[in-house]
């Protein structure tokens, strides 16, 4: 009698663990129950469905039950409910939300992926018509519908709650169809998994677009109008007329049905699984938004409900069902199939800039007790005598005792996917700020500088490291303004002084520092400003080789500075 | 009294080695020698100055001699040819190319940087007027003012001798002006360091832009016309009428300067340096094209003349010239900083279509005696929901005892240089494929699909190492057509058959192929074909289950197929 397989929920994870398995067992039986109306639909391409950029609800719906029948043999039964899981007889009871009908299904193997839901707190008047989550096909019409009240949603205002990820791609889909939008977040910047100076290159960015960011705002309810619909929300700071608002202060994990069975939940909440997605329970795996990660860097337990995640969870699910077959007549794999862990990576568009990180953020870092070194590099996407060369931030955040790269923010209207993604792989395997810098990355004008902008700043932490220069960050120097001991001096040119500089600073072009530097009170300690951090280091040289003691650069220079200017 | 550098050669390497040794040694002397007018300029921009991507001599100069003496004071001396170094009297004869005028520059550090020129084999006529090589600014203002005899240069016709990198290159900027264009390559492809397939694919997209592509062609002279200038470029098959000729056939290490001061080559011709640039002589360094390197993957001694290595090279000669000596407060590095050694990791523009390529190809890995595995796999290089994604083929290339991957290449109309930078980071790293399988990279949909194109090759390839499915690549399956023991099998829609199909195949679709399986010769050896490898794999499974003993698949599909469809 061929092996009977039942995954819960079919999204993503559910989805690719039952196709993976069908091709390693053709004989098996595989049913996937989804209490939802779709499997297999792009979750990360809502934001623009609602901005109208994915036109048709089918372009994200990558596969109907139609075509997991057709084409792999799988019974996809959508509208039906897993309501309690039986480890013991090993059987799942499920009901059919169409016809209320209860149904037992048996397993040898049990697959959960379940996923995760909109966190929506108990907050009045988030129930009112007009404010929405966004999670599901069915989420994103329903905005969609909201947004059609009249021929176009020009002049609509909507807000948004909470300025991550996912609030932030709402915001540009929103503002693009128009709409007056407004972002509400309770905590000081956004984008809460970076440090804050990039955050708010990404923040100045929106607002420059039109978006309105309110940082250190809590909603405290939300009211309706004359017409029942929602029609003002309520900040600790303001009231905000309103036409439509989206909650998106993040998910997590759905998890009631395996806690009713029994099986462990990790610290996070999400369900344990070792790195074969094995949970505490014989042969019952757990996959996707609903299972818990490790962290590569604190090899801590963490969740990140990322897509990508939920891809590979499945596949390695699939490949451990049996582990212990023979895999082909020539030979087997020495190890099964794992996942070691994750770094959380992460990568955003927001209307012409893109931001991305990996790994700790310096914050997140010094909190795991890292003693960290960091750079801030402005550089060129690409050759910048090449049409079309864009501007990029690299943040490195590494370990000052090994060297170790813990993480990396880069953020700006040029390519940052592409350094991210080389630091996600450095990261993965070890790599200390040495091993980048030499990697043989491919150069050719059109694609990156001769020495690409990863490499540069892997350069900068190494001067760093060696003690070459030392930097001071911008939140630092910020703090630090007005302190008697500290001389901040701009080195850049008369012209580009002319927009403003730092409150405070004073402005001695590098070409002149060798021969002004006795203006300078060799007491203080000295911070040198420049655009974007190679004048100040050159000017550091100078002043150093004149006999001064105590001499930092602007980390990033003006370029990243986030504050005001004078 | 201060140190004396003197560094021979100011393009890239030089340069770099110049500026950086100043940081680290703020009161040495410092005298670069340059025989040509321009320093530190974009060898690599050349072929968009031609194409007039980048219009004006002045972005392409990244410094001048101004700019050095200002910022750094350097001693730039251009048009001064260095004739004779005296590694015992530590001095350098140059000759100032203006005057005449004879002059000796001794030194305590000598930095060797004097690139590489381009090959010109003896063929007659190869010195005509309006036939070029292509390495400096002034060729480059030499092949613009031939394009110029007119108003425009629409209609006249090119040749470009040589079919790589820089000759394609070429190719597309002539286009780009209007010029007829042929490319004459010896060998039997363009992009000789790719496999022949992948080479294909961009042969194929310049000949639909329009360029004339003749592989496997001799240039046995150029004659010229009644005016003087070059006319007609006879090839080994043909004659080609043209008004301008670039030779593009590669260069060599312009060694004959450090020969004569008794410091050694390697044995690919240029000079033998150790990690830290040191040469066989003490106190001799040598960066950039005239210096040799080491591949990363075979350790063996190699030369791939690239920019991005020459900034490298020059930034480590600098850091090694006094390496004993105290870095900063903070302590010092712990190693000498080193080239370890370098992938060849290239990457192209060529129109619409993109070429990069990382480590061995396929050919050579054989060549170098690996047993290798390889998968050929077409995906996106982003969600499929998302407008504006575009196709990529991923080759990788890995050792099939170790698992440990050996090279890739990535063609298509979409974005190869993140993958390719991605894997060029994991063979430095010592990755193996499982390594890459889980890698976190950075997605959302305007960035990458949910499982990466890089990520989708590696899982390609686990299949294979683990023997889940046998591939057969398109090269291997046109020297089989006609063999009576094979049978090739489409197994794609009939919708998609209209166009054609491989030569000998028949066409059962994969919906089908269970019940029709009688159909086949179960003593042959079957190869499934579909569009690229997905469908022909669950057939395999299909069949094998049927009790099929030898099953294969066309790696790559009718994607990457180069031969006649029928």
């Amino acid at each position: 009698m061929s092996k009977k397989l039942v995954v819960i929920g079919g999204v993503a994870a559910g989805a690719k663990a039952a196709a993976k398995a069908r091709r390693e067992h053709p004989d098996w039986e595989i049913v996937v129950l989804e209490k939802g109306e779709d499997i297999s639909y792009a979750g990360c391409g809502l934001p623009y469905f609602i901005g109208d950029v994915i036109k048709e609800r089918e372009e994200l719906v990558v596969r109907t039950p139609e075509y997991f029948k057709d084409a792999f043999n799988i019974d996809v039964l959508v509208h039906h409910e897993a309501t309690r899981v039986d480890v013991d007889k090993k059987e799942v009871c499920a009901k059919d939300l169409v016809t209320g009908e209860e149904k037992v299904f048996p397993y040898d193997k049990l697959v959960i992926a379940t996923g995760a839901s909109p966190v929506k707190p108990r907050v009045p008047g988030i129930d009112l018509p007009g404010v929405f989550t966004l999670r599901t096909v069915s989420d994103a019409e329903g905005i969609r519908r909201a947004l059609l009240p009249k021929d176009s949603p020009r002049g609509m205002k909507g807000v948004v709650v909470g300025g991550g990820m996912i609030g932030i791609e709402v915001a540009e889909n929103l503002k693009l169809r128009g709409l007056d939008v407004t972002v509400v977040e309770l905590t000081d910047q956004v984008l809460p998994g970076f440090d804050f100076e990039m955050a708010r290159l990404v923040q100045k960015h929106m607002e420059e677009k039109g978006v309105r960011v309110l940082t250190g705002e809590k909603v405290e309810s939300i009211e309706k109008g004359e017409d029942g619909k929602v029609a003002t929300v309520i900040t600790s700071q303001r009231r905000i007329p309103c036409d439509v608002v989206i909650w998106a202060t993040g998910v997590r994990p759905d998890t009631s049905l395996p806690k009713g069975a029994g099986i462990e939940l990790g610290p996070t909440g999400a369900i344990k699984v070792n790195e074969n997605m094995e949970t505490s329970v014989k042969d019952v795996f757990a996959v996707g938004d609903c299972a818990e990660n490790v962290n590569l860097i604190t090899q801590k337990p963490a969740w990140y409900p990322m897509g990508s995640t939920a891809n590979k969870m499945g596949r390695i699910a699939a490949l451990n069902l049996e582990p212990d077959r023979v895999l082909g007549e020539e030979g087997g794999a020495k190890t099964r199939p794992g996942l070691k862990g994750v770094l959380g990576t992460t990568v955003l568009k927001v209307f012409d800039m893109n931001a991305a990180k990996t790994g700790l953020s310096e914050a997140q870092a010094r909190a795991e007790g890292f003693d960290v070194e960091t750079v801030l590099v402005p550089a060129n996407d690409r050759a910048h005598y090449y049409p079309g060369y864009r501007m990029i931030v690299t943040k490195l955040v590494a370990d000052k005792k090994t060297g170790r790269i813990l993480g990396a923010q880069v953020v700006g209207d040029g390519v940052v996917d592409k350094p991210i993604d080389i630091i996600v792989t450095a990261i993965t395997l070890g790599a200390r700020v040495e091993d980048l810098q030499n990697l043989d990355l491919a150069y050719a004008p059109p694609f990156s500088m001769a020495m690409s902008s990863t490499i540069v700043a892997a350069n900068v932490m190494m001067n760093k490291l060696t003690g070459r220069v030392k930097g001071i960050d911008p939140v630092t120097l910020k703090r630090r303004l007005g302190d008697e001991n500290l001389q901040i001096v701009d080195v850049r040119t008369p012209a580009e002084i002319v927009l403003g500089t730092i409150p405070g600073a004073i402005h001695i072009p590098l070409n002149e520092l060798s021969s002004r530097c006795g203006e300078l009170d060799r007491s203080k300690e000295q911070v040198l400003v420049c655009k974007v951090g190679l004048r100040a280091y050159l000017g550091s040289l100078i002043l150093k080789n004149k006999g001064f003691e105590n001499v930092k650069i602007l980390d990033g220079g003006m370029t990243v500075w986030p504050y005001e200017i004078e």
